[in-house]
């Protein structure tokens, strides 16, 4: 483990309450009460969770240098104060996905599908961050986190349709959209 | 763990016995007779190793299309009968490097440094599998893994000398060259 990695643990303990938690595609996880995120050295909040996931916080993948400029001149980073809403959405791609070469991927995820246009629209409101389970050999691919005041939640609804209708999308074979607020 | 994770453990068994274990960059590896590559879920051979690195194999980062189609088009593969000679080349690279965007590090990976095109000119004879270790937490970022005949030891030190005169290279902050042959 490094202080890149993470561990979700879902059950009685974690400062997140779990509101919904809504298959998109594929398999659901079970229900719990609540959802801890334990970053780096931190120990899961639960010991015996109704399920875990891990991921790690890696180099960009597709970023080009110019994307990656405006990125971080747009965001503002986890645990803003008026952030008492967020999405955990666990999602798995294709193994055809996964078989293509990065010019590939690169041209279906932005030239194609804009994913990184699409979730700049939304930023500073929307905040995001990534995690990589697939190499780890978790159920997953990725684990995504969202942050946003609860006015920001159409807002999130509006940037999930969107990547939900672009090409990108077709490869993605499991999404399940995990709400959560601060209660 | 996957069918793409392995473990590479140094002790008393394995079927590769280490001849030479030299530091390029950085810190060496401990001293050991003899290297098992435990792939998928085979259990390591060496329960109590003088050192053990995992890794796993994953989808290309920077090979495009056509690259992807003449490295496969010219590749051989591993567990050749002649190829009794291998070297293991755990690989650290900078923060740096790992903080530059995909087409700064594809850029100098490739249009400057030819990573792709040097080792495609050793193809078949030196077979080469890569494994990615920085996300599993290990104290290095690549296993590097190849194959080869006696004969080719040679043109494998060649290629060994072509990467590492490369601008990629000064990104390179440990690399350990361990061989080995089937004796």
């Amino acid at each position: 483990m490094t202080d890149r990695h993470a561990i979700f643990s879902a059950g009685p303990l974690g400062a997140w309450r779990i509101t919904s938690i809504t298959p998109y595609r594929g398999d659901t996880l079970p229900a719990a009460q609540r959802l801890d995120r334990a970053e780096a050295d931190a120990l899961p909040a639960n010991p015996a969770p109704a399920w875990a996931l891990r991921g790690v916080r890696s180099n960009l993948r597709y970023t080009n240098t110019p994307e990656h400029a405006a990125l971080n001149a747009k965001s503002e980073g986890l645990g803003r104060p008026a952030s008492t809403r967020a999405a955990l959405l666990p999602i798995t791609k294709s193994a055809a996905w996964w078989a293509l070469a990065q010019d590939e991927r690169r041209n279906i995820f932005e030239e194609t599908s804009a994913h990184i246009a699409i979730g700049m629209r939304y930023l500073p409101n929307i905040a995001r961050r990534l995690y990589h389970s697939r190499d780890l050999g978790e159920p997953v691919d990725f684990l995504t986190w969202f942050e946003f005041a609860p006015a920001d939640e159409p807002a999130f609804n509006d940037l999930l349709a969107a990547l939900r209708a672009t090409h990108e999308w077709t490869y993605v074979t499991r999404e399940v959209d995990v709400r959560l607020d601060l209660a």
